[in-house]
């Protein structure tokens, strides 16, 4: 197996589809990612907005092992990992780098707070040594507004200095542009910073950043990644703005129950509007006033039709 | 199997014994656990200060067992079941109830943040209605200060009415008297209020509480359990203020590392200091300070020794 390459680009944390009984639905969860990909956009599996929280250890390992049996190419998988138990994080990562996934993007444990750096260090420490394979690549999540556990720049630095060729990126959904810039003017070599929203992309591209792991790429992700692919071209502004307006009518929202309404509507799936308590779906107003203010803007649904 | 009865007194939150290598050691939880039971303190073991948050729920269940097969009461046994995950709830949930525990603690989902009580409801109903057991009775879990997600008089008042017989207590760790009043003052039948620490152990009791559950009470229970037996006499003020003055000695430092460097001192087993991360252990420096104002107060270290 040929270690990963770093990774770069749009990513989208991909919704997980229940059944009625609240069950993950991988075959939908495939479908899914397949179009994904046919938009250039790889696979943030797992992260906060695939409600991945509210999923156990062993559903995610049946939900990856399906996406792998299918042939979902593992080289654009990045699944998040970090559990608040070091046992748990130690088991879905590795059960990741033996499927050869590309990378995996890393919460801290998120339950005890205000831990100490040395705390965090050791934490991800004892998960790289436990899983002790040259496979793995960590990009770590720092995502203080729902985690309300951070990493610091200088816990970024520091494990990236102790493990060069195994913490590798940030995804940062700190919201706060100060905080990405600090990272990128850390200066570690072929270190990804990832912005965790469309809305720092082109200032991230701008900056030296990798790209953006965003949520609203589950449902506009051609457009996210013509940007990524387009940041240097004099029109790069202006891509900016339509995305930032797609992405203002759908944060007026419940971020993930508004994701999952809209691709609700696009594949005619309706099982595709459940989510896990202790989320809740959006009202049929709700859900109706959303599609019709996407309708009326720039947003381009018949891009979203298989 | 005879449905257990409502639980008061003095509980507390279990310290979680591990071996070097970081995994629990079962043996040591067990002598313990009796030790606190020949104190006349029940076991809410997998509490905030059991570190139940880093470990995994193959590991609680594990122990659980390990503990009824030692020949531990069930019911003097409260284990905390609440999790991130709906699935991982009912497991461990499900499990205690099989064996016969008296209750379970049970945090909200804690990951996702600003979430509706109408979502939280749904997800105690969820837990509620999949383990599906008469023999199920759920102590709430209310610690907004580490969980960042609460359960508010509404929402208690809104599951107890619906759960009567399942629904039957909560753990106020608010540290907030006012919210502690407010749920006492709901006036649901034979509701069961433990205060979260021994700081309010007597105003609790004056109101109608049913006890305290007390990180403290691993190394203070005799003496928290006397206020709790003795709270209608006239030294009980007088005791409150012994109990306060050691907690605070104790909550100088981190409470974890702090706990389990007091029972590693009187176990005379330096093992009991070891704290899986994030948590770090008390330097040397912190330890032979803490345990100094300890032995110069009038804490009886003397009552620790098995």
């Amino acid at each position: 197996m040929a270690a990963p390459e770093r990774i770069s680009g749009v990513l989208s944390p991909v919704v997980t589809p229940f059944e009625g009984n609240l069950r993950p639905d991988p075959d939908s969860l495939v479908q899914h990612c397949r179009w994904l990909l046919s938009q250039n956009v790889g696979l943030a599996v797992f992260g906060t907005n695939s409600e991945a929280n509210s999923l156990s250890v062993e559903e995610k390992i049946s939900l990856l092992d399906h996406l792998a049996d299918a042939g979902i190419e593992p080289s654009r998988l990045m699944p998040g990992t970090g559990h608040c138990a070091l046992t748990d994080t130690v088991k879905l990562t590795t059960h990741a780098v033996n499927l050869g996934c590309a990378g995996v993007l890393m919460l801290p444990p998120f339950y005890y707070k205000e831990v100490s750096d040395e705390g965090l260090f050791a934490s991800f420490a004892e998960v790289i040594e436990r899983v002790g394979s040259d496979e793995l690549r960590i990009y770590l999540y720092h995502i203080p507004p729902i985690a309300h556990v951070g990493i610091s720049p200088d816990l970024v630095e520091r494990l990236a200095s102790h493990y060069p060729q195994t913490v590798v990126g940030i995804k940062d959904s700190s919201g706060d542009w100060n905080n990405t810039n600090a990272l990128l003017q850390l200066g570690l070599e072929d270190f990804r910073v990832f912005a965790g929203s469309e809305g720092f992309l082109l200032q991230n591209m701008r900056s030296g950043g990798a790209g953006c792991v965003s949520a609203t790429a589950n449902v506009n992700p051609a457009a996210i990644h013509q940007l990524y692919a387009d940041w240097q071209s004099p029109s790069a502004d202006a891509l900016q703005q339509e995305l930032d307006q797609i992405r203002g009518i759908v944060a007026k929202y419940p971020m993930i129950p508004a994701l999952k309404a809209i691709v609700a509507d696009f594949t005619r799936d309706p099982r595709w509007a459940i989510v896990r308590p202790p989320l809740v779906a959006l009202t049929d107003d709700q859900k109706s006033a959303l599609l019709k203010e996407l309708r009326q803007s720039n947003f381009d649904m018949s891009a979203l039709i298989d």
